[in-house]
């Protein structure tokens, strides 16, 4: 098929017919596919399996001599704050190890922000009448959200190919003093793939913001997900940060959640020495410290298995060819019809694919009235609104290559319907 | 050795010579003693070792088909829940599954309570100049802790051997429409050991409160770590408010934090079902879910050994002995001598001990000169300030029988010379 914006209106008319008898047929297959989340797949998590019986009673003591087993130890076992400094590449001494998730670390630290500010000198973010956040868009719905929730306000800025539009960051962070912070998943961004490039990195380590207590939650959540053997680097923000005068303004967040068990992994906080004094401080308000054992029993089985890139390299065996079909997909369905653009990671867990402006809704519902479930339209958006009613997240990890294979049939179809039936529409009116 | 108080001034000078002398052959001794956490001891911990290597890959799945390795289950898995749930004598809906420290939860919940409000129709509290929490005194340090760090004012209410001073509380929290919440350890109390009366129980549960945001946080810490074969028993808070038509007021809290491992156990908030459909909807702002691998893993284990009571057993078989040592120690060393009172606990991790008024820090810096050292002075009541500076908080599970009991002569000893140094002093000016 050609670009659909060269058809006739005869044949734009014929198609639209097929596409709507497809969807039938699709319909009465009854089928239940998912696309929505970035869950690792049933066969990467029995990747892990190994881990769970590694542990016995004789090896439950730290290399310095800590009882895993007993209270104690607030920034976690000096080996994972090692396993994670050399996977960050920081010191052990600017790790604070965390519980099964980054997310609530991430949510933690947004609500201390709030409830006592980030520094000893610094007011206390609920004392504003209001504080924003600057939200890179398309992006993960969960930061947005813990936004909406904590009742921050949110500015969308743009993405580029090299990360945000860092005309539009500089100009508004120069202005606002309550402007607060900034949501950035920098390696593999959610949902586009795109990693930061070194003068977007530089440029937000060193530009000038009116608040002092600006903080960048960099949300490194798959600093080791590559797809390829050419993976993107990033360039490191605390190093560029601390160059530039402002060591304290990033907090970099990381986990093992699609490393080892997504409900079960481990997480890191991780920041400049000041940063992580404070907010062991603040943290020893709210817990003796996280689950310790845990942390042994993943260093454990890093080290038993030869090094997590060994299992990185299973994970990507697994999804890589996902991600293939995904995008062959596209390409056979949509690649010359003008409809549609889609991204091609290097790693991660999402494919971004805007369609036609004013479509992503119509698509989402088409989908969902066969069977197939997507993240919702809006969702990579600030309030849950796409400005433009374009970006879909494609989340290819969890369903089989056979359901894959079935839904992205569904989705390409849904999306060359969407767009036909506006244009029929038009010609009929 | 009698009264302290009858004593001529020539022995009393003679025995307080006897003292300093005993006192610096302690030191000689170089002793590192320490009775001021409520830490289960290596071989309490020893006992649920069973538990690490249980789990094995075919295992992972719960009775309804969840996968303990994947994301979700916001509120614990089902064999989680009804496991709480049997414990603390509600139903299965009625419990949120959490993560490895109630003490978490509880800041948590105090947090939510300051940013979003209790309820939908309440203010966020901090939206007030200032808010109160009630505290039952002599109490848990880290429950004042959480009020001081996120600037809640605190007012200390009387304990007596059944509870909190019902006539002060009632009175209160009837004027007062800024104090929001109490904190109770309901069940062999930190630090008395006392176990609220039926009567406390219903009063605190049917009061008049200005504040209709009221809040009991109900920290069941010891539900069932009984020490003897005649545990108290504690009428339930959730029933009881119910039935006083106040089905929201109290939050409860749980963990197995000195049931298995207190670094790696599992905890629990309890409430009504609307307090749990709102926590819930706000709990999905910070986390996917706790760790529900160790979930499965706790239940498997309880089954295998038939069951937590036995588990309960065994942790009472070996903390007994210590309870009885301290409380055997104390009356030889000081039963007679008027200078000294103390609890005798059914359960739970701590005796209580009075000195005569204005002694406790002293004898808490004549122990820590010699190497013992004690919960800080002070510690059990808000601010860190005990009114009549005379409670102190032992903890004897932690250390070993003939470590205890050298910790315990110290302690008697210097019990005895803060009281009669005070009184030579006197008769010298």
């Amino acid at each position: 098929m050609s670009n659909v914006n060269e058809l006739t209106e005869e044949q734009l008319y014929q198609r639209y017919e097929q596409l709507k008898a497809q969807l039938e047929r699709y319909k009465s297959e009854n089928m239940t596919l998912d696309m929505s989340r970035g869950k690792p797949s049933p066969d990467q998590l029995s990747l892990s399996e190994e881990m769970l019986a590694l542990l016995t009673a004789d090896e439950l003591i730290t290399d310095d001599g800590l009882d895993t087993r007993n209270y104690g130890q607030l920034d976690g076992i000096p080996e994972a704050k090692s396993w994670f400094a050399s996977i960050l590449e920081v010191a052990p001494s600017q790790v604070i190890v965390g519980g099964n998730s980054s997310l609530s670390t991430m949510h933690d630290t947004v609500a201390r922000g709030l409830l006592k500010g980030v520094e000893e000198e610094a007011k206390p973010w609920s004392s504003y009448p209001s504080i924003k956040f600057l939200c890179p868009s398309p992006g993960y719905d969960r930061h947005f959200a813990i936004c909406e929730f904590l009742g921050i306000d949110m500015i969308p800025v743009d993405m580029t190919n090299e990360g945000p539009n860092m005309d539009q960051v500089e100009a508004l962070v120069l202005e606002d003093e309550t402007i607060k912070g900034i949501w950035c998943v920098p390696k593999y961004s959610n949902p586009e793939g795109v990693t930061y490039s070194e003068a977007v990195v530089k440029r937000l380590a060193s530009m000038k913001t009116k608040a002092t207590d600006f903080r960048i939650f960099w949300d490194n959540a798959y600093v080791i997900h590559h797809l390829t053997d050419t993976p993107d680097s990033l360039v490191s923000i605390l190093e560029e940060a601390k160059k530039a005068g402002y060591p304290n303004r990033p907090y970099v967040f990381s986990s093992t959640s699609k490393v080892t068990f997504p409900g079960a992994g481990i997480s890191a906080f991780v920041s400049s020495p000041d940063n992580i004094a404070f907010t062991k401080k603040q943290l020893s308000f709210q817990t003796i410290g996280a689950d310790k054992i845990n942390q042994l029993r993943h260093i454990r089985f890093f080290e038993k298995i030869g090094g997590v890139e060994e299992l990185m390299k299973k994970h990507a065996a697994i999804i890589k060819p996902k991600f293939d079909l995904v995008i062959d997909t596209l390409q056979q369905k949509l690649g010359n019809k003008n409809i549609a653009t889609w991204t091609e990671p290097n790693g991660g867990y999402f494919i971004s694919v805007n369609t036609e402006n004013g479509c992503a809704a119509r698509v989402v519902a088409l989908c969902k009235e066969v069977g197939l479930t997507l993240t919702g339209a809006g969702a990579t958006y600030p309030y849950g609104k796409d400005p433009l009613d374009r970006n879909i997240r494609i989340a290819p990890s969890f369903p089989t290559l056979e359901e894959l294979q079935k839904a992205m049939n569904v989705f390409c179809d849904c999306i060359e319907l969407a767009a036909i039936e506006g244009k029929v529409e038009k010609s009929k009116a």
